[in-house]
């Protein structure tokens, strides 16, 4: 597998808050911004965006600033936004509900395609317009809906099992909420969200040792 | 309010890593690891690990490594996790139930103490044996339950409204899941998980365009 450069994880997820500036602005009838203005409206210093945007090369007109619909466009396709993709959800519980049910995921192209659980009692029943199936159709439904990205929110000891299987069925990027370490060959995509260490970034500004 | 100098997020993330590999292995009776042991074991390389630690000191001894409980704890007192804290989960909806059933929180030290609603229906109830109380007794209740930080979980359009709740309350964390921009005073910490630019990560490594 190809693989990109290596760039700094908070800078993929400054370039999404920048996007969506950018969508706003753009939206707004906007022609012209500056790295002031990306700054402001996203919380960090206009240094910060220059050099998060110099990663991919040269934008904007120096003492003019970026055409937001370019600088978007350009940003999505960085992001690999600039196509829709499919995403199915593994575990039918209250965080698979929950993330069904999220908003904000169609907005950026993301498409919830469906649901996977084990339990009898849910398959063939329909979450927020999305069918659950079976965990054992898994290869034949990720072919048939072409499912390129899996979230995973089944309990631990269930997660490098279920991701096994999503691994096999050429699932190739992978989110993980189960609170366990899970392993993926080199050429799948691999994310933990460890819901404890987002209160950790909290801690560690409020703690009161120093 | 004193401010901490700035580290990346990503130390902070890869700290939390650090250290639960660290309690590991003083569990297992090791009594020195080196940069390499902790680098293997959390995916990184050594070098990524001497410069997050560097920026809080000097540890370990050249040659020798590190002893994992005295690295252990050193790292929790940094992330602020060498005290418990209480935090109250907003919103008792499927992505609140799901935070309160969340087994990595009491590990880390966090007490999930209750779960406030505005639903008639849902207050007075028990999530996983912990009380729902109305959002209008959160003054009363986090002065009562010493209540730290908060996890919000209700719907875009209600999050501003129930942050500007618990910054009043006194609530000095705040981590909010809900998908909309909030704003809080200086003397807050406020952190937005967004579940959308969870999959950007995915997505940025395995779009086609470059």
């Amino acid at each position: 597998m190809f693989k990109k450069f290596k760039i700094p994880d908070a800078t993929i997820g400054r370039l999404t808050a920048y996007s969506r500036f950018l969508k706003e602005a753009d939206e707004k009838g906007i022609s012209t911004v500056s790295s002031q203005h990306i700054a402001e409206a996203t919380g960090v210093t206009p240094t910060q965006v220059r050099k998060d945007l110099a990663y991919f090369g040269e934008f904007g007109t120096r003492g003019v600033g970026y055409n937001p619909r370019e600088l978007y466009n350009y940003i999505m396709k960085i992001l690999g936004l600039d196509k829709k993709w499919k995403v199915a959800i593994f575990g039918a519980g209250h965080l698979g509900t929950a993330l069904s049910q999220y908003k904000g995921f169609l907005e950026r192209g993301f498409e919830i395609v469906c649901i996977f659980d084990n339990d009898p009692e849910k398959v063939g029943k329909k979450l927020n317009n999305v069918e659950i199936f079976h965990i054992n159709d898994l290869k034949t439904k990720a072919r048939e809906l072409n499912i390129e990205l899996g979230i995973v929110a089944v309990p631990a000891q269930a997660a490098q099992e279920v991701i096994n299987q999503m691994v096999e069925a050429g699932i190739r990027g992978i989110i993980n909420f189960a609170p366990v370490n899970v392993t993926v060959p080199e050429n799948v995509v691999l994310r933990r969200v460890d819901l404890a260490s987002q209160l950790e970034y909290l801690t560690y500004y409020l703690g009161e040792n120093r």
